[in-house]
């Protein structure tokens, strides 16, 4: 409950300006009202560490300029992701500051943390088609202030491309690993490394790799402890779990 | 490469004690031991941060004994899992400091770390049934020196026994969910911290619950940006995982 | 059988104006015929509760007015649902008094039952693309006489927006939770409600969602024992059967 | 919150036997014990409409005993499910009141509503083996007050058993189906009522009947709008939604 | 081997015409081309009681009439199923006696058999949407002979439809039944015929309705013991099947 | 309806022994227990073709004697399928005459045609271990009047085995052929007959067989067109469809 | 066609000893007879390059003495897999010069090639749990003749233990991988590798591994284009292909 | 390492003319770089026996060219496959020694071994549909050297036609086969031959030929021990495999 609104009406029933009954009403209606009172004003952000996010699928342009319009009265920064280019166009149209990731399919306006301000952060991905769910793990990332490397094109058919880069890797506080296919990718990090590592399985593949299912499969069932997973192609996922990760890190070395 | 051996080879070249030959085959003979060698002496401990597992499954007794022994060689800390009474008997009788945890089906001999060295995990299960792969989370996590805090049967079918606990769970550093059937509860929990939530769906339920993959999917499909998921029942890796990602935040008070 | 129709065979027999055979084979072509008469007369409404419904989807223009034409002949109420724009404007063009819910895609003429003669319906939808499923079972129970009350918007992802319409949702006859997903709010709302709750899974998500599959999963396992499920999308399933079962409510108050 | 403990504090503060900050953080504890407190002593009957039952399933005998003792202190009447005989010959030992059905694997001390004080339900099976489901909702639905008729082995591979009954069955509040195999006994059902209808397939069947999942999957496509589904051999599940239907019913003859 | 062929080979062997290494060459390739032979010139028709059929899908327009006048010149009936409209209008202007059913998507030019040479077969179909599938197996099945009646749009949601029609469907040497959806109405009709059911599961339907797979699987597990079932949508091996069945009854009234 | 009970109640209403509610009532109940009457008495055999059989599977010993009791009392003809070794014994024991293939796990007490008065069926398995859902196909088959004849043991691994059978295999008027594992030896048989080829998958198989599916799937998808399928290890079903397809060739010759 | 059987008929005829009918009907018996001939006396080796192997599985211990015993006849090398303790024991007690493997479960008599007779294959397992299959594949390549080196518990958690033996494997012909959970090896194996790979999926893992479908599914899609798979557990099929290739190696040497 | 390289370094060393410390550095690049030196260099061709293949799946016109070009200066021979006939034009508009091949989809420039240089491989397709697969497979293995002999359309359901080329098939190192909707050809094949069999299954099929899985599935468990399996539609990886068997078998005639 807000602390003011409650000493207010318990002064007011102690004054006997307020019945007993009326106390009793208002207290059993801000049980509930100052729940969602939180909610609009501080929000997502304080409850859960992210704004709210505008996922652009499935939305009209409209719908999106509107959401962004309420958010940036608010002063809150914006992640809009899996925008087409369209939908982005008219995002970077009315708000100058906006930054569009074209491959990435994400508009950021500010930022949700200072830059780098969270921990490091290594994203491996396997191939190019990967590329797209990398780089929206990448952007929602460094949006919530991780300090993010990218490892692209380093997939195990032929693993002495990931080897040489294994060294800047461990160093990290947490690595995500972008693959489609089977997979095999983030066993093979999970087993070379003593840090979390996120796996995100992508739709890239084709045949009896079911849109994903074979890799997510595959990543479900490492032989490595440390791996987890997201669902199929949730680069966003991926980017906040990591940030909330390495902010754990961060924090240390204030 | 091992450095001094390198060294010893270099200086016996220069000194004229090996030709050219010899060395540039001791360096190739190197590249591929020393990394074995690694691998024994410190081994997976200074790899991957956790020391080998004994997984009981699917092992005899005198195997999981041998195992054991070597280990104890060795002065390794031994965390066993997924072992029967038998097994684990067996196991306590050869080691008196061995400690027996019946529902988590886990034998511990000391510390991988120090105990509560690590950060603050928040071990949540939905359902009675759900108790040995929480369990197995939260002796694996604590074996690795995280600091374990339990929330046991607090499942969405009355969701105010969640909220109550709430305050103490926003305080840790990471969250696991164990529920079967639906497994909503990592949504639940999800949705409500800004932290890390590994899912671990179980197998708990029947009809089209399929084994556990009705949870599983539920967890991968959850609607909050913080979950991820580990495999189903694998206590074990969410224990890993936990101790892993809280171990990032118990540095930064140093 | 028709009770006239037999009474006055019966007589023409005994009256010998009908031979055995004659009435033999009488009664025979009437054990199909009245079956089939009852079907066209009173028909469906009679014997199921609601009249026959146009399922749009898969239908020509051309053959969907000329169904709503034999029906507003025999002064039928329709329901057309899983309409194109196209499909509807064309219905709406030759019938003035049709009403058009775009985002429903249905369109009505007239009412099969008095407007809220039913009980009380509550409609609970997790988020903003499930609306198109949760608007057509409002606008199906509502046709056939029930009061709904929409709860838009109050997934699990924030429960607190859920919790703080409890109040109004538990004065309901029978709830109805739409989610894509995990499908969690279905668990979450039978959880706390002591009246049916009527799972539609939609088809909202991507990835492992499979088209809707993971919801469905979920909710057919939930651990709220008043969770019953109709097939992904099926808002039309659900808005009949809220309707009946609110329907046996608001007869008592008679 | 409860009532009388919230007027006591209020009562206290305003005759200055409390500080403002004493009253401030009883009622914010009161928040989280009240929910506990009134889940312990009204509870779950209170909030959904049925007493805990106790799943026999994956507990022990002495499990079983210790929740059924502390139930009977609380004069709370008892269900207990999937009981083994073992189980079962156990309870009724120490509760001479218990009622034992051996087929529905289910005891019942007491009842958690006056005998046949709700509404009618029609349980509806297909086939012998399908007996030990339907039993188990029939069981539910009457300890919870529903007046249950029963129309076993009526299967649609011989239809006119099914349809000398249909009379006595139209005339119930609501419909349960239990069927294996395809399941098509539900859309029968269905295409006959104009109320709502609960499908309950059964693991019953063999090869491509995937325990179940084929008649769940036929019930869910049912053609006849008013099936419902819940999970495979869910009796349970069954009996309290049927109960609950049956009740909104049974209210209005009052 | 042709037996023309081998007497010429022997009566030239015998007369000395042909050495022994010839003969027995000429018997080796024989063997394999005779067999290829037959196909050629009686092929298909003689081996498997059905002339080759056209599959337009995947096919060009050329394909489809470049292997049309192949079978023209040989006199040989013409079959082509899955027909785009235009392929089906290319077809029909070239072969002026070509009859095209646009819902069925066949075009026949000819017959393979005397029209009703073969048996009675009844053709039952669930509802509007399964009426392609429903009328490609006519078209297949009169076009080998067979006499074919139509029950169409008598689907379970309204049993009595069917029952009305049992009479004249119990006469038929064998039924067809398509149906989408959950596809009860096989079971049904297998429940109330004592000849051979081909269930023709059909992709109608939505949600878990899999493409058809919950239709197929319900057919699979029919609780009536006459039940078969072909892939979903083969109206084709429908009509072959039936047609083969039927010819078997035709030929005992000659 | 029953036709002499029908006349009866007529003669005895003009006769005015009757008055007419009684005639209108008399008919009513005849409507149901007509059927319900011809069920018992000619019952199954009458409306299908074949007496009730008995599953032995998930039923007692006595249960079953029970069963074989009543149908013995009635002259009924009695087919016993998925009995164990136990079951077999007892009821065997009780009737002398009765037939027990232990392979099959059927026992049968007389038949419910004339041997050999049927159709002539080709029954096919490919390796040893579908032998017992081929025998029970034989078994029903015969007991059903159909002259069997079987070919085993002669799978695609080694085709040469099939092709010097292939000349009295083409002689029968349908051909079941039963097969685990991938099931193509339905595909070659289709391929090479102009009579219906019934599939029976088989459960023998391991690891992606998935328990009979793959063999499912194979026959499902059989590229030749008169191969339908039955359920996975369902011999009893083959045995019914080829009895009855056999008889409408068997009638042929008389 | 027997070439010398053949020779004789036409001599026969030629001298007029035989008529031309009884010429023609030889000829036609001999093509299936001598089919049938080749199969018992050369038979599958002399076509397939493999004598019949025994599947213990699923046969009496009877039934494989029986068999051993005819190939032992015909002085056929024995190979018998998938053996329990006590099958293997009564065959080695027949058969003094068995050779029993306990892990692989398989029973050698014989050799049906001289011992490394054929080229190199390397056997590489994932974990300890991999084991049976991995030796059933080696037991059945050197059976056929191969020269097999195994690389055990080299899975992709610690890649090092791989790498150090990558310079052998690659001087093999082929490579066998066996790994069950994710399967990932496979896939490194075949990144490394110029020659053909053949993975193995095993039924080792829990949970989403469905039995070694996930490992199987990771496997078919390896991004490695050298990867070929058999069936879960199919370490004969394994043992078969290795040697059938390496022996296209081995000749070449000769 | 490159061994001219570690001299250089080895012999500043030993001439003092580089320290310890940069000896040891230097050392270490190496380890990384030369790897990957050898990729970008020799690369892929060295180490896998093929070169890099380019995949005009999911990407543009102007990054296939960028790659074609960069292979191109280093004298790479280049084999793209999947094109779309836009980008194949270009393609072959700059290169103008670029071969087309319209059915497989694939542009080859220059060769990757001399042609025929390898053995031979006998690629055999069922129908019509699978031709772009079979071809792709085709011009895979010619690129690397293998000498390829074409039998399409010698599917199941006429499997005559396939009998008559076994003796040429027989006398191939290895065998392709492509095949969709059962499979069942892979298994006819394996059958009848003694060298190891690839199959290919394609998703040429419909309803539940599930895009190919059907055919996967019958292949993966086909009953001969010498066939192993691809993905769906994996032509490439068919010809890469066929033609690394084969090159074993043709350097033995060297």
């Amino acid at each position: 409950m807000d602390a003011d609104n409650l000493v207010k009406i318990l002064e007011a029933y102690k004054n006997s300006k307020a019945s007993l009954e009326e106390v009793l009403e208002q207290i059993r209606l801000q049980e509930a009202e100052e729940l969602e009172f939180a909610c609009v004003d501080h929000g997502r952000m304080a409850r859960c560490g992210i704004p709210e996010v505008i996922l652009g699928q499935g939305k009209t342009a409209d719908q999106i300029l509107s959401i962004a319009r309420q958010m940036a009265k608010r002063q809150s920064p914006i992640l809009a992701t899996r925008l087409s280019p369209e939908q982005a166009k008219l995002l970077a149209a009315e708000f100058p500051q906006a930054q569009y990731n074209e491959l990435a399919r994400v508009v950021k306006i500010g930022q949700a943390a200072e830059p780098a301000s969270g921990g490091r952060v290594a994203c491996i991905s396997a191939g190019t088609s990967d590329l797209p769910v990398a780089e929206e793990a990448v952007e929602t990332a460094s949006f919530l202030g991780a300090q993010v490397e990218k490892f692209y094109d380093v997939g195990v058919a032929g693993i002495h491309r990931l080897m040489r880069h294994m060294g800047v890797i461990k160093s990290a506080d947490v690595a995500i690993v972008v693959a489609g296919m089977e997979g095999a990718l983030a066993s093979v990090v999970g087993g070379l490394l003593d840090k979390p590592v996120i796996g995100v399985p992508t739709s890239v593949g084709y045949g009896s790799s079911l849109g994903g299912l074979a890799a997510l499969m595959g990543m479900l069932n490492s032989c490595a402890a440390n791996v987890c997973v997201v669902n199929i192609d949730n680069g966003f996922g991926a980017g906040v779990l990591s940030a909330m990760i390495s902010r754990l890190a961060a924090k240390r070395s204030v």
